[in-house]
Formats: structure tokens, C-alpha cells, sequence
């Protein structure tokens, strides 16, 4: 369907093959981008190659980063001996906007998952275990609360513990602001089961 | 919320400003965009500057092309004296895709609408009064079936008839393969008013 010439053909099959971009949205993206001012599609051409050039992983907690150390591995107001764990950037990012957590991040990119033939030597957690030294205080699983989430955080606690470092598990429970009545059976049992005494 | 360092923050900032890209979705793809393989990410960026830099309008019928004028217009296969009159490139593949139609298109690029600001002048009605000529056969007012389209078709229907050309108009009625019960009253209605003899 070569209608609109090949330049644009190939920015809509380009754009197609992003994720959640189907064939129209790819259409409706394109003409958007014909219609940019020129800088506007040199900025966003631009950004794509920085990125995909420049950034890079932390070589100690692995999030995405433009220097090494990331700002927080290397910031001075950050507990270093807190290591928080959770599967990717997106998660990290979501602690860091609650503005609660002072300690560092370890980012594992990726859960074990057997069925989707992940298993533990494909995710970071060896690095990890090279982390953890005398000073550590803490290692935080903050997984997903899924199956693989789950069994990540448990083969985790097992490698962690015969080194002598406390290691925890976010807490399970309902949501804050969540009605009961639309929190699944399973979310209401463990949260009953976590119960707290007050 | 700088979390991933400049250049990702960057990426999905740019991102974000096309059409039906939120917040979430824009952070999707900027990771997904970042574990491409460079080559692909090239090719991403690269299509996007080639478009915004080589994709023209055609001088007559103003679709979107690489070359003046668009192959549409220069096919020989072509009857350039039938011109039917589509609101966007988008539009005239639609009609493409039909291979129903052998004549040539004209792209408004806009519908009249004085709610929006949109004026005759702000749309690419002067240059289809000006392709019109002694041998041109019909002019066919494709555009959609709403008020805007309809206004649009109505204002250039007066102006060309004038000049002797048969205009006509696209058909409203109930989609092929619609069952009534599902079509809305005012497509009914205008379905029984436009009925033909069998």
C-alpha cells in the first residue's frame, strides 16, 4: 500500500513496529510528524540516537544512566547500605517518586521465569550477590507481587541470607484508598494474614 | 522526574508530544526504543528525518509524494479528468485501497469549519478551482459525513457548478454489512431519502 510514496511508507512501517502501535496509530503518528516543524522532527530523531548511544547501565545497581556511578549510587545523601531490588527502571522510578526510600537501588532487569525460559543466570542477580559486602544492612525485595516476582524474591532471600544480612519483602496487602469490595479474594486473605497489631 | 539521567528523560519527553502518546505509553517505548538493536533505532530516526525532509505535496493534487508529480497523477492509466475531492492523504488511500476508482484525487488538507477557525481560503479549494478546465468530466465530493464535510462539499458544489462540470457526492447510507438495528436514526432516515429503484 504504497499510496503516500516510499518516505512516508517506511516512517509508518517503522513506526508500526514499535510496541501497542498498530497499523493506524503508525498512520495517525506519521502524518503528525510530517506536519512537525523541522526542529520538532529533529529533536525527536535526535533523542532517539542519544539515547540509544549514550545511555548506559549503572555499572553498580544497573539502572539506566548517562554517567557511571548512576546520581544515585554516587549521591552522598543516599545510604548506600539499603539495596533496594526490583525488576526494572520503570519500578525504581516508581519508588523514587514516592520520595520514602534513602538507601540505593539494585536493578535486576527481568523476574525468573521458567515458562518464559528466564532463569536466574539471565537476570542481574549475581551482581548483586557481589554487592553485598560487612557494611551491608539491608537487602529490600521489591519485586512484583506475581509468581515470578515472587519466586525471584524467595531464590533471592535463600543466596542472601547465609551471608548474614537482614533481607525483606515488600508488604502485601490492600491497596491505600482501595474499597474491599473490589480487592480480589487473594489480596484480602494475605492482607489478613500480614495483619499488623495497632 | 530526571530518574533514567538526560538522554532517556529526553527520549520520552519527545515522545510524549505526539498525538495519543501519554506519560506511560511514552516511557514504554522509550525502553523498548533503548533495547532495539542500533541498527533499528537508526533506521526509526532516520525515516523520520527522510520524511519530514523529502516528502512533498504533489503541485496538483497536493497528496503526499516523492516525486512532482505524485505517480497518481502522472499514471497514464489514470482518467485525470474525474477528481474526487478527499479531506486528507488518508482518506484518498482509503479510496485507493477500494480499486474502484480510476480517476484522479484532490486533497483539501481541512475541512471548512468556522468553529475551528477553518476558512475556505485555509484549505486547498482555490487550487482545485484551478485544475478544473474545459475537459474535465466530473468532480467528486468525497468528503465525510458530518457537518464539516458536508459544509465543505456544499461550498464547492456552488462554486463549480457554475462552471458547467457535474459534480457529484458520495452516498450516505447504511454500511455494507450493518445490521439496522445498530445504525443510528439519522443514517436510517438519509437511507430511506437517497433509496434507488431495483
Amino acid at each position: 500500500m504504497n499510496y503516500y510514496g516510499e518516505h512516508v511508507t517506511k516512517l509508518i512501517e517503522e513506526l508500526g513496529r514499535l510496541p501497542g502501535i498498530g497499523g493506524r496509530s503508525a498512520q495517525r503518528l506519521a502524518f503528525h510528524i510530517l506536519n512537525m516543524p523541522k526542529e520538532n522532527a529533529q529533536a525527536l530523531a535526535d533523542s532517539i540516537m542519544q539515547a540509544r548511544e549514550k545511555v548506559k547501565y549503572c555499572s553498580r545497581c544497573f539502572n539506566l544512566t548517562d554517567t557511571d556511578p548512576c546520581p544515585i549510587c554516587s549521591s552522598s545523601r543516599r545510604n548506600p547500605n539499603q539495596i533496594m531490588v526490583v525488576e526494572s527502571p520503570r519500578d525504581m522510578a516508581a519508588y523514587e517518586k514516592t520520595n520514602d526510600f534513602n538507601g540505593v537501588y539494585h536493578v535486576l532487569h527481568g523476574l525468573i521465569s521458567p515458562m518464559d525460559g528466564v532463569s536466574p543466570e539471565d537476570i542481574r542477580i549475581r551482581e548483586l550477590i557481589n554487592r553485598i559486602n560487612d557494611k551491608t544492612e539491608e537487602v529490600i525485595l521489591a519485586t512484583a507481587s506475581t509468581i515470578e516476582g515472587d519466586t525471584t524474591a524467595m531464590y533471592i532471600a535463600r543466596l542472601i541470607k547465609p551471608l548474614g544480612v537482614k533481607v525483606s519483602r515488600i508488604a502485601k496487602g490492600v491497596p491505600v484508598g482501595g474499597e474491599l469490595e473490589y480487592v480480589d479474594q487473594i489480596t484480602l486473605a494475605q492482607a489478613l494474614k500480614s495483619r499488623l497489631e495497632v
